[in-house]
C-alpha cells in the first residue's frame, strides 16, 4: 500500500473517501443486480433510480424550485461556452459578460466568436487580481444575459456574492469551480453550469440548471446535442448519458447532505481557506498572495515565494512529503492550493504546517 | 451476493470481468498513486501513461498507421452526426448515406439539418432487414464523403464488409456498435466514430480515427468542441477529457490485445453468433429472425415469437433465470439479443438452452 498523499489538484480533483469506497464495494454488482453501474442500460430501473435521486438530493441542497430544469451534459463548461450564447442569445442579441480571468475569458470569447458579446466588466488591467465591485460594472439593461464566473482556479479569486443583473436579464454563472461551497439562492440565476470535476464528481459530466422559460429561446436548427429545450424535453437521455459519472455526482450529492448540507460545507470550506490565508498574512511578506484579499477564492489559493528558486524548492519538497498538485497554472506560475469541498481539514492543516517549517528553514 | 447474471444489455453493456476486477482494485490506489484515477490530473504524467498506452494499443490492434489520428470526446455518436457534415462538408457540399437503420437515419437526419445530405440507398422500405448489396449504391462521385453505419443494434444488421466509395470520397463509419469485432482494414476509412458503451469501455467517451488530411477541411467559425482540428492538435485535451472512462476504454483495450486481438474476437464473436442463429433456424419457424440471413448482425441478433403473449412469457421467464437485456427496442418490438465482444461464451450458451427448452414447453 502506497502512504495516502495530500489531493491538492485544482481538477479533476479530490473525491470523497466514502464515495470511492462504495463505488468500489459497488464495482462488481450494483445495487444486487448482479452488474456494475457502467453495465446497466441507462433505460433501466436502477439509472432511473439514480438519476432520480441525484436531482431530488440537488434540488434538496439547492432548494431548487420546480421551474428550474436539471440536465446532466458532456463536453465540460467549454461546451457551454458556445451553448449559453447559441440557445440564449440567438439572432444577433448581444449578451454581457465579466471578465475576471481565463475562464471567463474563454467564455466570453467564444460567445464572441458564435454571436454578440460585451464586456461589462474586466479585471485583466491587474492580471485578474480581483472581482469587480458593483460600481465598475457597466450593464446592458437589454442585454440577452448576464455572465460571470463564480471563481477562477488559475488567478484564485471568488465572487463573494453574485453580480446584481438589471431587471429582465438572466443571470448566467459558470459554477464549475466552487459550485455547491456554500449555500446560493437559485431563483437570482437564469442558467447555472459546472463541469463536475472539482466539487461534484469525475469529469466527463457537466450539470446544467436552467429556468424553463429560457428553453423557448432555443433557435431552430442547432446541432441537436447543444439544444438545451431538446436535452431537456428528454430529461439527458436523448442519446446514452455518462453513466457512471452520473452514479459518482449522486454519491457526492448523498456525502453532502448527509453532513451538512451547503451550510455545513461553506463552513469547513472557510475553516480550511482561512488556515492558509492566515498562513500567508502571517509570513511578514515571504508568501505573497495574488489575490487581493477581498477577492480570495475560497477554493484555489494562489500564492508567490520571493523568487523561482525558492518555488521550485517548495514544491519538490512538498512533494517529497506527499502533496500532490500544489505547482500553480503555467500562465500564472507561483503555487496553487486548491481546497474543493472534499479536501480534508487534515490536509490543510499538514500543508500549513509544512508552510510554516519551509518559512523557518528558508526565510 | 448476488447471483451473476447474463448481461444481454444493447448498451452500455457487458464489460470484461477482468477489466471490472482491476478498476475495483485500483479505485483507491491507481499506479501507486494513493489516489483515484478519478482524482489525479489530466495534465498528469499518470493519465498521459493512460492515453499514450489506450492509444497504442488502438493502433497495433487494428494496425493503424501514422497519419490516422486518435481522438477521445464526448457526447457520443449522436455528436458525431453533428461533427462528421460540420467538419467535413462544409459550405453546401454534399455528402452521401446509406440508410440501414434507427442509426443511420439519425445521421442522415442531423447531416440534413445541418448540411447538404443524400440518401445513396436505404433498406427502410424492407423494414431494415438487411444491407444494400453493391448494385443498389446509388454513388455520387463528388460527395464530401460516404457515410455508413457498419452495425444497426435496433434491427439486427451488419454489413459484411464495408461498402467501396468512389475514388476520391472518404468513407465515414459509425462503428460504435461493432467496433473492434473483427479485423478491419483501417486504410479503408477517412473517418471512424464510436460511442464506446457497446465493445470499447463505458458510455462517456466516443472514439474518434480521423484521416490527417481531413482535418484541414475543418471550416472557420464552428463551436471549438465541435473542431476536429483543434481536438487534433489538443490531442483531446482542449478540456478536461473523461478520464476515468479513458481508462477503462485503456484496460478493454488491453484485454483485447491479451486474448487474441481481432482475429482472436473475431472467432469467438462468430461462434457465439452463429449458436444463437442456429437456434432460430431449427426451431421450426417458432423463432422467426428479423434479419436476412446474409445480413445477419453478429452484435445484435433480433428475432420474434409466434405471438406477444409468448414473447411476454418469453421475456418473463428469461429474466427469472438471470437473463438480462433482451427485451427488443420500443420501435421494433420482439427479443434481442446483443452479444459484444465482453459476453462470455457461458453465456450464449445459457440463453441457447433457455430458447430450446422454451420451445420445448411452449412450442
Amino acid at each position: 500500500m502506497t502512504k495516502p498523499v495530500h489531493n491538492f489538484n485544482a481538477g479533476p480533483a479530490v473525491l470523497p473517501r466514502l464515495v470511492l469506497e462504495q463505488a468500489q464495494a459497488e464495482m462488481l454488482d450494483f445495487a444486487g443486480s448482479g452488474m456494475s453501474v457502467m453495465e446497466i442500460s441507462h433505460r433501466s430501473s436502477a439509472f432511473d433510480k439514480i438519476q432520480n435521486e441525484a436531482e431530488a438530493n440537488l434540488r434538496s441542497l439547492l432548494n431548487l424550485p420546480e421551474e428550474y430544469r436539471i440536465l446532466f451534459l458532456q463536453g465540460g463548461a467549454t461546451t457551454q461556452f458556445a451553448m449559453v450564447p447559441m440557445n440564449l442569445a440567438p439572432a444577433g442579441h448581444s449578451a454581457d459578460y465579466t471578465v475576471t480571468g481565463a475562464w471567463a475569458k474563454g467564455a466570453f470569447k467564444e460567445a464572441s466568436r458564435l454571436g454578440k458579446a460585451r464586456t461589462a466588466a474586466s479585471s485583466e488591467g491587474t492580471g485578474f487580481d480581483r472581482i469587480p465591485s458593483p460600481g465598475d460594472l457597466d450593464l446592458d439593461p437589454q442585454a440577452a444575459y448576464l455572465h460571470f464566473t463564480s471563481n477562477e482556479t488559475i488567478h484564485g479569486i471568488e465572487w463573494a456574492t453574485e453580480p446584481a443583473a438589471p431587471a429582465g436579464v438572466p443571470l448566467v454563472c459558470d459554477m464549475s469551480s466552487n459550485m455547491l461551497s456554500r449555500p446560493v439562492d437559485p431563483t437570482k440565476y437564469g442558467l447555472i453550469y459546472a463541469g463536475a470535476q472539482k466539487n461534484l464528481g469525475p469529469s466527463g459530466v457537466t450539470l446544467v440548471i436552467v429556468r424553463q422559460d429560457l428553453l423557448e429561446r432555443t433557435p431552430q436548427g442547432l446541432p441537436l446535442m447543444l439544444d438545451y429545450r431538446l436535452q431537456a424535453e428528454n430529461r439527458s437521455l436523448y442519446n446514452t448519458p455518462p453513466v457512471f459519472s452520473i452514479y459518482i455526482v449522486g454519491l457526492t450529492l448523498r456525502w453532502l447532505l448527509e453532513n451538512g448540507g451547503l451550510a455545513g460545507i461553506d463552513r469547513r470550506d472557510q475553516v480550511k481557506a482561512n488556515h492558509l490565508y492566515r498562513n500567508i498574512d502571517d509570513s511578514g511578506g515571504f508568501y505573497r498572495g495574488h489575490a487581493q484579499p477581498t477577492s480570495r477564492s475560497r477554493m484555489n489559493v494562489t500564492f508567490f515565494l520571493p523568487n523561482e528558486e525558492l518555488e521550485t524548492a517548495f514544491l519538490k519538497e512538498a512533494s517529497t512529503n506527499g502533496f500532490v498538485g500544489l505547482k500553480g497554472h503555467r500562465s500564472l506560475g507561483g503555487i496553487r492550493a486548491s481546497l474543493y469541498n472534499a479536501l480534508p481539514l487534515e490536509s490543510v492543516e499538514a500543508l500549513s504546517q509544512f508552510m510554516a517549517e519551509f518559512l523557518r528553514t528558508h526565510g
